[in-house]
């Protein structure tokens, strides 16, 4: 275990920078600092470097509190935080989750922790949504993120090539109730930003408009909710 | 409209103190900033007081924006925020959602939202949960938290008053699905902790166990989305 001790160290330096996204895109590295997280990471191989306060833990770099303080976004003091390569993408799946503009990291790590959940393979980011590798959205993804392939791009380039799969829009005006679509064994569910919605110019790819019951004095769920619900029904439907 | 300039105001001071949930209990009092939970305030009929930063603006009191920039809790400066009275508890309702210690603002927000999409009447809310009035929370209800009755009580005295409802609980390993013991007018739902679940001296009051499928990479889903999910099928089954 090699031992740290001075901020000014160029290997603490290089890990501070991986709290800016700039420096994360540029590296493919990321920090996480959870024992359950960093499991996950050693289970999807990504885990790239372990740094500790602890010299009974067993990890690469032994630092300084005041170090670990530097690097952690917690109130309490992790022992144990790493570096992690980002997880290279996979062919795109059966089982789509699109995500247009979504800005809230909490809702990016819950919808990602509910797509696992409810067996869906794949998540298409657009390219103007939260950055996956924030440390918020890591924390609410409890680890979920290593276990679907997720994909960055430009959405005006992802839906032309749809070919062969239904393409559900949630709309509270002309949307009818998922259940009268189900089973479906594929499928692309688009999911808006939090305020705004679908951009319109996705709206014209929709082959089925969906809309969850809802009492009158609400006018819409959060979108982690909406999205957890409908993926949950598409799941539902195939174990029935 | 009266006119503050001086943070030393003796109103200006108690309002900053309204950030701090014992002057909330003292005066039965909270800020709110945001003109959507501005109007649902108002329909609401629990609106005090309005302040405001611009003159061309209806409103109580006219601040400077220093003392705005202090009251507010948001990056972009608001023009009106509103001191509010905390909403009298009403007599329980049939549709209970009982929420055992639950910690994150965020996600008791998102509930809130959700029980009133999903026509919870009531949400018995554990002494030891988040404060109702915390500002992170009634940003995430989206104003709803005006539409429904929210109780704050002890649940070791809430339990033992249930006479004529199904308690229900979620277990993952003893749980059914809740389709089976649907649809039903009258329920008692019970969450628990983010991290924890419902504490062991609850669960022996369950006359229903609940169990949400799941892929099993996945051990758990956001506390805000397994109560969302629940409320959505008791709502949906009303429906058919």
């Amino acid at each position: 275990m090699l031992e740290i001790t001075s901020l000014n160290n160029p290997k603490v330096k290089n890990w501070l920078k991986l709290k800016d996204k700039k420096y994360r895109d540029l590296t493919n590295l990321f920090l996480i600092e959870n024992d359950h997280l960093i499991n996950e990471a050693k289970k999807a191989q990504v885990l790239q470097e372990t740094i500790t306060t602890n010299q009974n833990i067993k990890a690469d770099y032994l630092v300084t509190k005041e170090i670990m303080h530097q690097l952690s976004n917690q109130k309490s003091l992790p022992e144990l935080i790493a570096v992690c390569q980002k997880i290279p993408p996979q062919p795109i799946g059966d089982k789509i989750l699109v995500l247009d503009n979504i800005q809230d990291p909490g809702n990016l790590g819950t919808i990602i922790r509910s797509a696992v959940a409810f067996s869906c393979d794949t998540i298409i980011l657009s390219t103007d949504s939260v950055d996956l590798y924030n440390e918020k959205v890591i924390r609410a993804t409890e680890g979920m993120l290593f276990s679907i392939n997720i994909i960055r791009t430009d959405l005006d380039e992802f839906f032309p090539t749809i070919q062969d799969k239904p393409i559900l829009i949630t709309d509270v005006t002309k949307g009818e109730n998922i259940k009268k679509i189900l089973p479906l064994t594929k499928y692309v569910l688009v999911i808006g930003n939090e305020g705004q919605g679908v951009k319109p110019q996705y709206q014209k790819y929709a082959t089925h408009y969906l809309k969850i019951n809802m009492h009158p004095a609400c006018e819409s769920l959060n979108a982690g909710v909406a999205s957890s619900i409908l993926l949950y029904e598409l799941n539902e439907a195939n174990h029935e």
